[in-house]
């Protein structure tokens, strides 16, 4: 049954899975096989044709595991390969920043949004994009910010540097009286605490994950691929590259023990 | 005539460039040729395999080019594919590793000596054991310090955040009594200014690009393989993927403007 196949989702590297761990959350009888391309991490600076390469290369790995869909769980990757994917692929595709958009379209009140991600995020204009379009008198700021990724990998979560870091980041976001915040990276909801305390309450941040776990569980359930099996479900990762300490990383992302990590060549 | 081959040089991405910068400032009539691995940055991460496969590629293709000899400019592929290297190509191979601990051991009078690098050098412990056989009875002090490639990158060189991180990193250094500093990548020289400024001035910063560029001048001297050619010589770069703004980068790192820029496959 297609219904029981797993759901595939794929990243440049650790940081999808905290789009994983969204999708567990919400549909904990899922089966989800993960692809970290972690031999050719990181996306962020790379050109789009190189990015539509490795893209094509680990979507025919993820068909080839049996999927019943795939999330691109990468916003540089969805910037840049999503169209591509969607017509290519004989499978439903799914990308973190259309439904990033409709959430902070939906938490807007004042029309002024803020966007932080990698250089290559924001260079591509994936974001502001896809917001004008949606609704063309927005006011977007959006800052490159790349010092977030490493900052989380290296597990400082709260430290008196990163909140410097952060401080320095969104000093004229802040200046232009944003509303929303969308964290257009997939490592930044690690970061939540830190950002959510130095913006204040008044600021309401986006966090695509949890925003594309929630499109994903409505498509699945319209289309009847929702799984229906009561039992135990698992992520299973495969790597394109065992970086060294993967295992702690990847626990801290995605807050379960997954149920495999695996080493594969494209 | 083989004294006026190019030399070849090779890193993982643009940190190298502080390799060629001090050779170029020591022979500048030296032909220099450039591999930076950008489809595959960072390899700090990458297991030892995976850096070994690629350094042989790349070696491959600089021989292709007709170099006298090559440099590995990046301290984890010195650290796994250095002997291999030397073993398998007919060219003389040079890494920074090496040089470095030379200078360090000259330095250092209370035998107290510190490191710092990436995760992947540090924990390949090649400085503390070239050192350590050199010198058993000296004191070693290795620090991990992820998030200074990206604060270089970033060219956040002397902001307050930055000199945050550096004190957080160096304190353990300091308390430990170190008079010598071993900068064990290749991105560090850009920050020699503020980790001087942190550390004081009786601490003694080595950084492996000076000292590799000195080392590898004698070599090619005694061996009659140094340029006689008074014209003007240049850099050529090669590049396995075009990074965002990578030419302002690369002038950064090189101080100087390269005579080209070129993408290949390796």
């Amino acid at each position: 049954m297609k219904q029981d196949a797993p759901l595939g989702v794929f990243d440049s590297g650790v940081g999808g899975l905290t789009v994983v761990q969204a999708i567990r959350r919400l549909m904990p009888q899922e089966d989800i096989i993960y692809l970290g391309d972690t031999a050719r991490v990181p996306y962020g600076g790379k050109s789009p044709d190189t990015i539509r390469r490795f893209s094509r290369e680990i979507s025919i790995f993820l068909q080839s595991q049996g999927v019943k869909a795939i999330v691109i769980a990468c916003n540089t990757a969805s910037a840049h390969a999503m169209e591509m994917l969607q017509a290519e692929m004989p499978l439903p595709v799914f990308g973190v920043i259309r439904p990033g958009v409709e959430t902070a379209l939906e938490a807007t009140k004042n029309g002024r949004i803020g966007i932080i991600g990698t250089t290559g995020t924001i260079l591509s204009q994936a974001y502001q994009k896809e917001l004008a379009t949606e609704r063309p008198n927005l006011h977007l700021f959006a800052e490159a910010t790349p010092l977030l990724v490493p900052l989380v990998e290296e597990n400082w979560l709260d430290r008196p540097a990163s909140r410097l870091v952060v401080e320095e980041y969104l000093t004229p976001l802040l200046a232009a009286r944003i509303d929303t915040l969308v964290l257009a990276c997939t490592h930044y909801p690690l970061l939540k605490h830190l950002l959510q305390n130095v913006v204040g309450e008044g600021i309401r941040l986006v966090d695509s994950a949890g925003a594309t776990a929630l499109h994903l569980q409505r498509y699945l359930q319209v289309h009847g691929l929702a799984s229906q099996g009561g039992g135990e479900a698992g992520v299973r990762i495969f790597l394109t590259d065992m970086p060294l300490q993967f295992s702690h990383m990847a626990e801290r992302f995605l807050q379960e023990k997954p149920a495999s990590i695996e080493v594969v060549s494209l």
